[in-house]
């Protein structure tokens, strides 16, 4: 079902300096499945994270941000699938801490140098000694190379494993990126029901670090939505393991564009993978919004396009019922909105100008566009000069499926 | 599909009078089908109506606004299906304005005294002429006893007609209520793709017909949604005739009160009835918040859980998966939500206490209460004494269906 969405083969995936993955069946997500994923990082690696703003957030996201505040020193991170560990009260963080003390104790690392992720089912106990039971599997067969196995171990309504990988010279010298993502449903910004893991052998200062994972985010997890429904569990977190000749300690260093740039095309890569592999999807989606006034607003009005079930309804019967992208505008909260300022495109057609139906739109036109598995709708608000992009899916009877199916 | 929705039979329905409508067949949404309606109201009614927020709006929404704010005296009403007139321009706004005037010629009354209203698919031209061309048939139809006529001519993805009728002593004089509505997809508040009309025989003053319509609103129409998408067409117009011996001129009125309360229960199940034929709806759902701050707070998170396609795909399914309300609750932007203070009911069933499951919750309870067809969802914020209800319905493969194939 996924939409065009490219898996690397062997060859495209380098591994990262620095970062080995070890993978284990527990047992949480089915029998017989690998559902747990451990990374461990070299020393003197540099981690930052960002982090779902649900109030209900996970116990593993409330441990892994109390251990990057309290301790720089991050040796390992830990991911299971099939069960959230959210709505999962005092229990549910014992159970984090437990599962960070195990793996501690085989990697001989403190607990505070342990991440936890989990991904699934909310308001179930976590099966914390099944997870625990199979930390040993998972760090008895570390290996470099295993990250198109942890893209696949990560997965939960995921029906493609979701892996970008890139090398590039900075000077004289090749730093690797490379990264997995994860979710399907319960995605919009701040973030997906998501995961992200994305490694450079380049080497950041911790600031630099922090300051580069929130251009990131800004520009690749922060601007996917499916459904408008932000989990309790999102994560991305961005890892320099600094084993790389190239040490940056300043945006000043004329390799930090261009690392910037690579890392933020392969978050993008990842993040618009995620849109590709959406729950039910037939469409990949791109939104963007030119001539707002600000970013808010570009934002505002590409989410509330992105969010309209009846647009996405729209996108998935190729029907060019474009009045309901113009009726999304509409209500997108912009008071000062001039409708005969805004011009809508499909693709290379323009639908609307002055309010109403271009002259020259024909339903051909329209529906030629609407038949590729790949459209962009750009709005021109005719307000100011900020455009921004959100990239979504449309909303098909396999999203219902797939919803209404989860846990059976 | 409607799920509970009570059709009156012709002895429940009462004629209001000064209220005579008439019905035609313009062949604007299919053939030989009656999609126009006329009211035509007694002298010295008094009319109010509250409108869509959508920027885009409809050329009829903002000619009636314009009609209803310069002249007091309406006494027509016009409605015609299959075509919103909305993103239509100027040309939009002369067709229904156009309206106006061939139905006040009729009628010998003013343009200005009539009030037009549209809906069906957007950015399409209305075709007036077949309009105007069925003006006279309604007008020579005209009756007082054609309520449930005029309930199913203004249908469009309706699959029942919506209408209310009751009667209520005031002292010793008897007064009529009597109205219809229609909608079932693009619905949310401010307003819903819905049309309402709602009217009395009892005589109230201009300025406490505004206020009256205001409250009514609040406590009806603008607490339902299907998907969040606020239509370029909603509109409900409250009409008192004046026809009865009861006038009211002040809420000082002893009897006001009483009448207030049977308008705003008469909305209630107008817009109630919306939802319950919502588009592919198998579930009726009350989501009430109670323990808010203050009203703003409880609709916020009312809506983030009744919008929540997750949620709503869940409630489709029968499927008690109700991590997904606690995370919508979560990200629904309460920023002093302390979730241990939260308590989440599914019916008479305890399911979530201080961030987890409750200790008694079994997955057979929940179960039992998601297999029936109405389903109270009650949200225990523990932050204040503020509380609000909202109505909604569930995503099911026929919403999909229906919204994929509207213009097929």
């Amino acid at each position: 079902m996924a939409v065009n969405l490219h898996i690397p083969s062997d060859s495209q995936i380098f591994p990262v300096a620095g970062v080995r993955i070890g993978i284990a069946a527990a047992g949480i997500r089915k029998p017989d499945h690998n559902d747990l994923t451990v990374f461990s990082l070299s020393e003197n690696s540099q981690v930052a994270g960002v982090f779902t703003r649900n109030r209900f957030s996970a116990a593993p996201v409330q441990v892994s941000q109390a251990h990057l505040s309290a301790d720089t020193d991050i040796r390992a991170l830990v991911v299971n699938t099939g069960n959230a560990n959210a709505g999962t009260g005092d229990a549910g963080m014992q159970a984090a801490r437990r599962t960070c003390t195990e793996l501690a104790r085989l990697l001989n690392i403190r607990p505070q140098q342990v991440l936890p992720f989990s991904t699934g089912v909310i308001l179930e106990p976590l099966p914390v000694e099944q997870l625990v039971d199979a930390l040993p599997q998972a760090t008895e067969n570390m290996a470099d190379n295993s990250w198109l196995a942890a893209a696949h171990s990560i997965m939960t309504t995921d029906t493609q494993p979701k892996l970008t990988s890139r090398q590039l010279e900075l000077g004289t010298e090749m730093v690797t990126i490379t990264g997995i993502s994860k979710g399907a449903g319960m995605i919009r910004p701040d973030m997906a029901t998501m995961l992200g893991f994305l490694a450079t052998d380049a080497g950041l200062s911790a600031d630099l670090l922090k300051d580069t994972i929130r251009h990131v985010t800004e520009h690749s997890f922060n601007r996917i939505t499916v459904d408008g429904d932000t989990s309790t569990n999102d994560s991305f977190i961005l890892i320099a393991t600094g084993q790389s000749k190239v040490q940056i300690q300043s945006v000043a260093d004329p390799r930090y564009a261009p690392l910037l740039e690579a890392l933020t095309a392969s978050a993008q890569d990842l993040a618009q993978k995620i849109v590709r592999d959406a729950e039910g999807a037939t469409k990949f989606i791109t939104i963007k919004v030119s001539q707002a006034h600000n970013t808010t607003e570009a934002l505002r009005v590409a989410y509330t396009v992105a969010h309209s079930p009846l647009v996405k309804t729209a996108f998935f019967a190729s029907d060019p019922n474009l009045g309901r992208i113009l009726c999304a505008i509409g209500y997108a909260d912009i008071p000062e909105l001039d409708v005969n300022a805004v011009r809508l495109w499909l693709g290379d057609v323009l639908v609307a100008t002055r309010g109403q139906r271009h002259p020259d739109y024909t339903e051909a036109d329209g529906q030629r566009v609407m038949q590729e598995p790949e459209i962009t709708v750009h709005i021109e608000l005719g307000q100011g000069d900020a455009s921004e992009t959100v990239w979504t899916s449309d909303l098909s009877h396999d999203y219902v499926t797939i919803n209404a199916e989860y846990r059976t």
